[in-house]
């Protein structure tokens, strides 16, 4: 088998509205997303035939196939660990595709916050019977408090402040003020306004948190030659790879030797060897943020600068438009929508095409992530 | 990127031993499968890189990683639809070790029957909120009284008598009766045994159910090229396809136009369409028996015959050793365990080394298929 790189591309995007609550069902909100992507594409529902989503998903394959008259099925992958999943459902498409079993892929997210898997923490009752038995009866009960502890260890690891998780979610408020689908289009937001917000769980303030939001998303992946003829400019996926710790538990490692080398390690070195480019080449990232920190946390694992040097590399307006390296250009998961990340895999499409509302000027390598706190994945995406 | 056909090869299979119930837990089985498999490969646990189970699994991966000492892992993906799952999570696998974004991969399956997902119908209770809601309060409760139904149908339209279950029963009983590892190994069977065996669901009786069993699988992965430097026969995977009905629910998709045209149609079209091999070069197949009537239907679909032909094809022995298409070889979840299939894969692979109880002399082309009721795999196997 020849190689992958570049084998496949993303020619389709779509999603739905985006908002604190929605009237559709998720099996709803999923069909629109994927109808408005194979749309984008200019490729029928029929010709669909592999599909890729999330173990979280409450949307069954067949319902979505059937839903949406899509071909006969001969791909479907699911992917574990929530907001770790949102590339690899691209990725698992793309060999299905690249290796000819299939011929046209669709990988989709439909969350609203009151689906049975949405928020899976809050759902555990009166016994805790697996690994988080160790934690949550020391007061690590919500996704906020693990990641909280982990960032105290860097603050007091690296001199990270309030300021530099400040600089990631102005970054990402910004965009977000350009991107009229973003839930938070119309709300600015300046430091002291985050300075003063409440605490969630300290050393991380409301602002430090993603958005909760009902909303779907899905993307078209064909392979390279076929995307050539697309109505769409190709995003080429260039490389892809997933990655764990094995000493992960729960959000994080807290067992590991250094419980600050996440999940997405191993994810970046496999990533970087199967590409033709290095992290400087990057114009432009879209980096899973349900949290702040966990910004600074893949600014090291992905190679832009060395263990301890993000909070430096967040100053003088580096992760903004016109900044060294744009992140999260449509609002990401902290100002446009939380939909476990599936909203960056397609605003790292749009960077390549051009389209985005925060353009990066003649972007062409754009990096896309999954959440850095659990088992995960990225893409790297190429345009023309 | 040129052809996955032959592009991998299963050089690894591992298993514990299957008993009614085991004591060790599902996580400990899955390690001792895994690492089995490993050793049969001789390949080092620290080579692994890329992982694929079942959603019904309940070891995660980093936990099967950290425990067995696996290598940096950068694949992993998950099938759902329970029986429908093992030959994809081979398939995934596959196609990540295929693309050169894995190197050695792995798959596996564990399961207890007192686990929490081993009889997930078992556990509904007060509610039943999703599409069961339309056949449970029928009396379409167990699997089995689903297929029941359906066989009645298929015996309706074509003939089907009992003498014709009975032949799948004992070709699998047969060949169990071979296979030391094998549940049944000591337990012969008679055709007034089966005849006079006590109802489950009308017109199946207790020996058209699969066995109830603990136990654990593994199947190892590499590159063609890789493969042919290992220490067993190399089983390649010539071809490999997932499949299912839009009209699917539950078990069976009653609301089919043809319900008796199940999930595994789109597979057999698919994996057909990959292959240099017919049906009619087919040596052997471990075809998925949940229940007997399964087999009549995935004679038909995989094109061993035509529509309403199974019966027939099933007289004289067809199915045992020395038959026209010798099944289940090892014995199969009728009589040999019943680990969701993943024995099936294991015996498909020992078929094409030359390994197997009941051997068919000379086998080169080696089908191995998941469960026909429910979206669904297969994989085509070939010796050199």
């Amino acid at each position: 088998m020849s190689q992958f790189k570049d084998a496949t591309a993303i020619v389709g995007i779509g999603q739905t509205e985006f908002a604190k609550s929605l009237d559709a069902t998720e099996m709803e909100l999923a069909c629109r997303a994927v109808l408005a992507a194979l749309d984008d594409a200019g490729i029928d529902p029929s010709e669909v035939d592999a599909l890729g989503s999330f173990t979280l998903e409450t949307t069954d394959e067949y319902e979505l196939a059937r839903s949406c008259g899509l071909g006969e099925i001969v791909h479907f992958a699911q992917v574990p660990y929530g907001g770790g999943a949102a590339c690899a459902t691209v990725g698992h498409v793309a060999m299905a595709v690249a290796t000819g079993v299939a011929n046209v892929g669709v990988a989709w997210r439909s969350r609203k916050r009151g689906a049975r898997t949405a928020r899976n923490w809050s759902q555990v009752s009166q016994r805790v019977d697996d690994q988080w038995k160790y934690s949550r009866p020391y007061g690590l009960v919500r996704p906020v408090d693990e990641v909280a502890l982990l960032t105290r260890r860097y603050m007091h690891e690296y001199g990270a402040t309030r300021d530099h998780l400040a600089n990631v979610a102005l970054a990402c408020r910004a965009h977000a003020n350009r991107n009229p689908a973003a839930f938070m289009f119309e709300r600015t937001m300046t430091r002291e306004q985050y300075m003063e917000a409440r605490w969630i769980s300290e050393p991380l303030c409301l602002f430090d948190n993603c958005l909760e939001s009902d909303g779907a998303l899905a993307a078209v992946i064909v392979r390279a030659d076929r995307a050539r003829d697309c109505r769409q400019k190709p995003a080429y996926i260039h490389a892809y790879s997933q990655g764990l710790s094995t000493q992960h538990q729960v959000m994080v490692d807290y067992h590991s030797a250094n419980p600050l080398r996440g999940c997405s390690w191993p994810v970046a070195a496999n990533l970087w060897r199967q590409s033709d480019f290095a992290p400087k080449d990057v114009d432009v990232a879209q980096l899973y943020d349900a949290f702040t920190p966990l910004i600074l946390l893949s600014l090291e694992a992905y190679g832009f600068c060395a263990v301890g040097e993000a909070p430096a590399f967040t100053e003088n307006g580096a992760l903004q438009l016109g900044g060294r390296l744009p992140i999260n250009t449509s609002g990401g998961g902290l100002s446009e929508a939380y939909v476990h990340g599936m909203n960056l895999v397609t605003e790292g499409v749009r960077q390549v095409r051009g389209t985005s509302t925060a353009q990066v000027e003649g972007a062409t390598v754009s990096l896309v992530t999954s959440a850095a706190a659990v088992p995960t994945g990225a893409l790297l995406l190429r345009g023309d």
